[in-house]
């Protein structure tokens, strides 16, 4: 048996992943099982971010992190696991807003940024010492670091995300979503190269409104999707005519698309090859096709570690 | 039996304390067991004041505070009982200094202090906020809303005073103590009619040159002492020639003062009336009389709840 010479070996495919938060995080998971975690590269939203007690807070690019790190709770689907919350009732005690529950451990990540922040450090930066001080061995990069704020319009007026999604847990009706501040912002040329030199650019199953929606909304990203030489794939978040979890339904409709794995397709059309959709949803390969996407039919429900790896494994094999 | 009327009422007695950590809290909790707690003014020191984590953390006034709201680790003597530190843990997987201990609970008082300091409300406004919240009677004012803050100079060169303190757990030898900022400061108007319009004034047994010391150095302070029609009297942290607990015996060395409640009394010569010291100092009372201090003998270790309350009423008889 020979051993190839460093310089003779292949490069390693590398994966670069659109991501949000909780559907997100488990198929990245899954997909570090399968290909090496450092092979990956993922691109986070920073729509979602906030601001909470004077700090800086990510949630999806938290939630991302947490789960490449083993510590996310799978019951909630976001923060850390076992995690304890009793910073959040002295703040209660105080009479400060609680609605958005920081837990003890997740706030020294919220202390950490802001401060690195503070410093001058780019949320970049943060984001990686963030992630290797985790263990984390893929690149997690937020899209810009310029701010973006996805904001969504109500009969009562704007509403931050979290202020709609966490406070008001989405019982109000959505006129329109915007993405404040994204024809300001620009992707950082990390981003780009992601995109540019992946073998395939994966879009995780999350919400195409407010979780993709907001990176697609940084002047550059579409026109670095369009002309990757990688494939680019994306994973439906709607099963049927509802999404896995979360608003994505609501938002979509608001947006004008159907609540649909067509919706979906009809969202990245512009440069997406291959749609990654539910069994259930097989009907609509015949139109996804039509559209110039390649359907690829699966079970896309991550009930369990095993089947967050198997959609990852059945999405990489899609990429040929 | 006659009730008085509301207005034929005596003006209830208003004492003013000027307060440090540990000892301050104790004597006060049992001074608000004798009088009202609406009838106690305490001047907090903020010589200790400290940035971690990118927070403004005030330890004395968070002791006290803390001690008048039954809350505090009276194990410690700092802090908030029955605290967790899981942010602290998780500080210390991010690679964070973690030498200050910030509790969970503890944490949700310096946020909410740095977020109000960072809205523009000063620490005067802010920590009448806190002791409310946490159902203080008793008023609580940092001595100046201006930065004071105690450095310490050692052969290696001038540290916080809790990086001293906490850090080098006062494990190094002192050359020098001064107050940055203190000339420049002013006291708050509330502090100076808490002086001018008390019946008595009580200097707590707190260290004299780290919790008094900057309290005293702002300019007014001291002329208000000398100025006020109040009787001034004070409790010796010092027992025999060490202090009950904490560095102030190097510190006042280092001060070129007698470590013993002698030192105390040439430390406030200028406007004291009385000092309450230790029975074991009783040999010290010709000394104190030939500086115009009467010495008044007493148990001053506080060794339980009722010890305190014992001593707090020791102090108010002398101040007839």
């Amino acid at each position: 048996m020979v051993f190839p010479q460093t310089s003779d070996r292949r490069r390693p495919p590398l994966i670069t992943a659109l991501a949000g938060g909780t559907g997100a995080a488990k198929f990245l998971r899954g997909l570090t099982r399968v290909i090496q975690p450092d092979e990956l590269t993922v691109i986070g939203n920073t729509g979602d971010d906030t601001r909470m007690w004077g700090l800086h807070v990510s949630p999806d690019l938290d939630t991302v992190t947490y789960a490449l790190a083993g510590l996310l709770d799978d019951t909630k689907g976001w923060g850390i696991r076992e995690e304890s919350f009793r910073c959040l009732g002295a703040m209660a005690a105080l009479g400060r807003e609680t609605w958005f529950n920081l837990g003890d451990r997740d706030l020294a990540t919220h202390l950490f940024r802001t401060e690195c922040l503070r410093a001058g450090q780019s949320l970049t930066e943060v984001t990686e010492r963030i992630r290797r001080a985790l263990g984390v061995r893929s690149e997690v990069l937020p899209a810009s670091d310029s701010p973006v704020r996805t904001r969504v319009l109500t009969p009562g007026g704007w509403l931050g995300f979290q202020e709609f999604f966490v406070r008001e847990k989405a019982q109000v009706e959505v006129l329109d979503v915007d993405y404040a501040g994204a024809e300001k912002a620009s992707p950082t040329p990390a981003v780009l190269n992601a995109i540019a030199a992946a073998t395939a650019v994966i879009i995780c199953p999350s919400n195409p409104i407010t979780s993709i929606g907001p990176i697609l909304a940084i002047p550059g990203i579409s026109e670095a999707l369009l002309s990757t030489p990688a494939r680019v794939l994306a994973v439906s978040p709607i099963v049927g005519s509802a999404p896995v979890s979360g608003p994505a339904g609501k938002l979509m409709a608001a947006k004008g698309l159907p609540v649909s794995a067509m919706g979906v397709g009809l969202a990245y059309r512009a440069w997406l090859d291959v749609l990654v959709l539910d069994c259930r949803d097989g009907g609509l390969a015949p139109d996804l096709t039509r559209l110039g996407i390649t359907p690829v039919i699966t079970d896309t429900i991550m009930a369990n570690r095993e089947a967050e790896v198997t959609l990852a494994r059945t999405v990489l094999e899609a990429r040929e």
